[in-house]
């Protein structure tokens, strides 16, 4: 198991910001010691929730050693199974994006001390109410960089090159590569790729593009990242409105927040280049989708890349589905094997760690 | 028109075999020379028939600087007219896929002395034809090399992360991401990529795929590429059989030839890993399309990504449009306007070489 978390510290990076091996380990370690000291008073000194069955083992295994384990057994969600199973839990491994609220935390009792989710984004937690408890909060951003932002990658290429449109015109026998100037899309060499917030995932797919010979990176973020990391990602911190302006390819890659939602609006698309591809990879609502439609349809932007939407799951009558210079995923950013157990087993340290009393691999806050 | 020809030398990338800027320009600049004598015996000593009204203008301002263009105006192209307007053309530059044979070398007689293709492979051209006449022939490699790279980058993330799938997820409402091991796909992260060929395009993927943190490159050649573009890239020459073993991805980049048809076939799927991943960028005729389907189907291995196929045009009808783990586009692995022009570019420098007696930029043979 040991060896199985150290293998994470690949993950991280260069200049990475997050949890390192070593230190990690005599945390760890420590956690350890405190358990088998634990042992000598109770077998199984914690009660933890997991709140979904599909949690992977690597986080199971974990939590297991040192903690008596409750599980949620529904797919999707049953609320009335989980306000049952919550009740005088000390901590909750918070698999699937069921709202983490008042109500649950109410239903949990006062001796809960340790939460965390497996996912980055933590929207659908009420955070001023966890706060408002003082209950240490986890979550698991960083493990998810890579999956994401080979995603990201794709999307940008398939966006950009029509991979949606070629396989309709497949589909409906207007196949006319007779033509020299068919299905043209947009060169990845040579542009301007812009990013709307730059932590772990932007930059680990400023990275992966490294090898496309592109001409640079922009970015727009409230604070600018350190400049090493500008210096190895050939990156160059600029307003908004020059993002939109300059970006052949502009990535969102920013949290949900008040002050980002709906930011991609008309009055962006207006202001980005006809030639544009807009990728998202972050919360559908960052986007004001009618206008993002309006922008498509009119040909204002070349095309988009969108894994997330709003409303998750989209209507299949959006009308969203009817353009050809879209690619749309179901929100399957980190949906890779090794990534959702790196996130288990992130989010299971984190549990034992809160219960620990000890700071998180990854606090929320 | 010079520079911008200079600017097409960034294509060629390190340790290319390709032409080079400086040796270019002085072979150009004397072409313009024996232009200009040319010129004084004669307005337009040479005629050049254009076999395609879309031939990019880059290509067109080129040749008509000193020869008498004659153009096809025909999309899809008028057989009848072609052989028409082929009679005692000196040069040609030969826009599409239409087949450059027996017949159209009669037709345009025995004063032919110089054709180039417009795209990398010639499979459409009956060389031995072209080689007992003696007459030169350039094609446009290297120059579509990062277009295609591009593309097939796309194309493997498109398909080891389940793209056609996850759409058809949305448009049949079974957007099931409550469950946390939905749609799991293929890290690129640790993977093995497998090249069968590795010739620019190839390298040109590697390249692209050094921000990936891979764990290795592994090629199946002829010939060993040179020890300098092995190490750049971590790439290692292995025997066919140990390639398909060892891939996690594998990328067809070999040129079609008797040697390399249907190499691609059930004996070959069965030793491949069950996670693999197939990427066909260079002729759909080097996979056996039956056996990919059946390996597809019973999901012997895990997807495939396709930007060639057989035939091209696919009908609409194929079984391959049915599978849930497959990407398929309409042959636009070069589709980008930059890639277009410049192959225009490159086949008009190796036509007006042909017809000065000069070696071509690009010799097919």
């Amino acid at each position: 198991m040991l060896n199985r978390f150290i293998s994470l510290s690949p993950l991280i990076g260069k200049g990475s910001r997050g949890f390192q091996g070593p230190a990690l380990l005599s945390k760890r370690q420590s956690l350890l010691k405190s358990g088998a000291k634990n042992k000598t008073m109770s077998a199984k000194p914690f009660k933890v929730l997991i709140t979904h069955p599909e949690v992977p083992q690597s986080g199971i295994d974990l939590l297991k050693e040192n903690c008596e384990l409750v599980r949620v057994e529904s797919v999707p969600t049953n609320r009335a199974e989980l306000l049952q199973k919550i009740r005088g839990v000390d901590g909750i491994l918070w698999g699937g994006h069921e709202a983490l609220n008042a109500e649950a935390l109410d239903a949990a009792g006062p001796q809960l001390k340790s939460i965390s989710t497996m996912s980055a984004g933590i929207d659908y937690v009420d955070l001023d109410e966890v706060k408002r408890r003082k209950i240490p909060l986890g979550h698991t951003p960083t493990v998810l960089d890579n999956a994401v932002a080979d995603l990201a990658v794709g999307l940008l290429i398939a966006a950009g090159r029509r991979f949606h449109e070629g396989r309709k015109k497949i589909e409906t026998d207007k196949w006319e590569n007779y033509h020299l100037n068919w299905m043209l899309g947009q060169d990845v060499r040579d542009s301007v790729v812009g990013f709307y917030g730059f932590g772990g995932i932007g930059q680990a797919i400023a990275k992966r593009l490294s090898g496309f010979d592109i001409d640079q990176v922009l970015y727009t973020t409230r604070r600018r990242v350190a400049k090493d990391i500008e210096k190895e990602l050939n990156a160059k911190k600029v307003e908004f409105d020059e993002l939109l302006a300059k970006s052949d390819f502009l990535v969102i890659a920013a949290p949900l927040t008040a002050a980002t939602q709906g930011v991609f609006n008309a009055t962006a698309f207006n202001k980005m280049q006809k030639t544009a591809v807009l990728i998202n990879i972050a919360r559908g609502k960052i986007v004001n989708q009618n206008d993002l439609y309006d922008a498509l349809k009119s040909n204002r932007i070349f095309a988009a890349g969108l894994d997330v939407v709003d409303p998750e799951s989209l209507p299949p009558t959006s009308k969203l589905l009817t353009l050809d210079n879209i690619i749309i995923l179901p929100h399957i950013g980190s949906a890779t094997n090794r990534t959702r157990s790196d996130m288990a087993t992130i989010a299971a340290h984190n549990v034992l760690r809160g219960l620990a009393g000890e700071r998180m691999l990854s606090p929320a806050y």
